[in-house]
């Protein structure tokens, strides 16, 4: 049996304000809350209906945060989507502590992403190839935004998302920063290291002037129609293949 | 000035049962209005806040479909936009013929693609690449959906997509059918000719055991993480770049 008072507070958490009061944010649906389980995060609470939380595998000795059995109104109350396969849990969010990149590593800048779910998307193309450290600008929006979590696919799980002031980190590294510009140099030319940091900026306005001023490789992804713009996940996306070509 | 029942007629068509019955569809967004003017879709109305409305370039004689002025509220009532630029479009739907590809064309095809900002971000990528013809089956989700009109950017103008029995469609083309395939091989090395068609499966699903049989080339996005998929229009973008390297 759930209180009402714990219902309103899980509802709450979709809220960044609530968030962030609470450091605590919600993960929907079996692959994610599974994925949550098997990653290091603290977990607070696992509700779900009865049927699907013996479906939950876990491997510590002892379940992690309180597991409480609800009916599907009350997920339904306390989640955010239509379909949410039945379960949910609240997580501690990590410390904010971003890193700079070791010399043979490849990491992800964001410059101002505003979508959630593309956010949610490149952190999930991210995990793809093997990065695991994204740094973004303060005002990137919010990886423990419910639609963000959920397009990760339950990469947020091993894929650390922290924010900072990007030109100030960036000014600190020393391995080359690349960026999609169309006066770039075609990226299949582009001869990509060990180490790198790729920079993604805004869906409308691109990378801003401040932190272009720190990309030292710029690249352009060759198109041969009339759109203006590649959408910034598929950018990302198709720039990163080309940083993997023949790697690994 | 703009009556009560044009106002509740254009708020309708965000229904694709409406839509249907109307044979018509809205877009929203001085740039997605401007690339309308520029198309040769049939226009029905126009209709902004003044200012905006002034903003709009067209090179035909006279304007197309009705103008009229409305006020930001007005706007409000007929768009689903928060942010709407203060201007939409009614246009008419254009005949759904799905054509055959000629051997040298380059097409995609949706095997059930459900997310509306999907398959608009998937038309967006097939024009930046000059593919002008999407055949999608019949359970893909719509076109002329508001959202998916917005995630093209404009390129719903130059990419036609089209319905249809995808399987029976496949077993009339004769040019290399692609798909992604966790068992297929790198992308990297596929030989890509002139003319093929990628297919590109259901978020959850990927493509279904029908369509599979007509794919004659398997092909994979070597990944280094633990994420078990790309997104679709993810994998599309990184397919179309490696299909169309070196080329134009």
């Amino acid at each position: 049996m759930i209180s009402r008072a714990k219902i309103k507070w899980v509802k709450s958490l979709q809220l960044k304000k609530y968030r962030i009061e609470e450091q605590s944010f919600v993960v929907q649906g079996l692959k994610s809350v599974q994925e949550l389980l098997d990653s290091n995060f603290q977990i607070e609470l696992i509700a779900g209906t009865t049927g699907i939380m013996q479906n939950l595998e876990f491997s510590s000795e002892e379940k992690r945060g309180e597991w409480i059995s609800v009916s599907a109104k009350e997920l339904d109350l306390m989640g955010t989507f239509q379909t949410n396969d039945s379960v949910l849990a609240v997580a501690k969010m990590k410390e904010n502590l971003p890193m700079l990149p070791s010399s043979n590593e490849f990491v992800l800048a964001l410059d101002d992403i505003r979508d959630p779910g593309n956010l949610g998307t490149i952190v999930r193309t991210a995990d793809w190839f093997g990065i695991s450290k994204i740094v973004a600008s303060a005002s990137t929006t919010d990886i423990y935004n419910p639609k963000t979590i959920s397009a990760t696919m339950g990469s947020f799980c091993r894929v650390g998302v922290t924010y900072t002031d990007l030109p100030a980190y960036l000014s600190k590294c020393s391995i080359p920063v690349f960026g999609a510009f169309l006066e770039g140099a075609n990226v299949h030319s582009e001869n990509f290291g060990a180490g790198g940091i790729l920079v993604i900026g805004n869906e409308s306005n691109g990378i801003s002037e401040s932190v272009k001023k720190w990309v030292t490789q710029k690249v352009f992804i060759p198109g041969f129609g009339k759109a203006e713009s590649l959408n910034a996940a598929i950018a990302a996306g198709i720039i990163l293949d080309n940083v993997f070509r023949g790697k690994g």
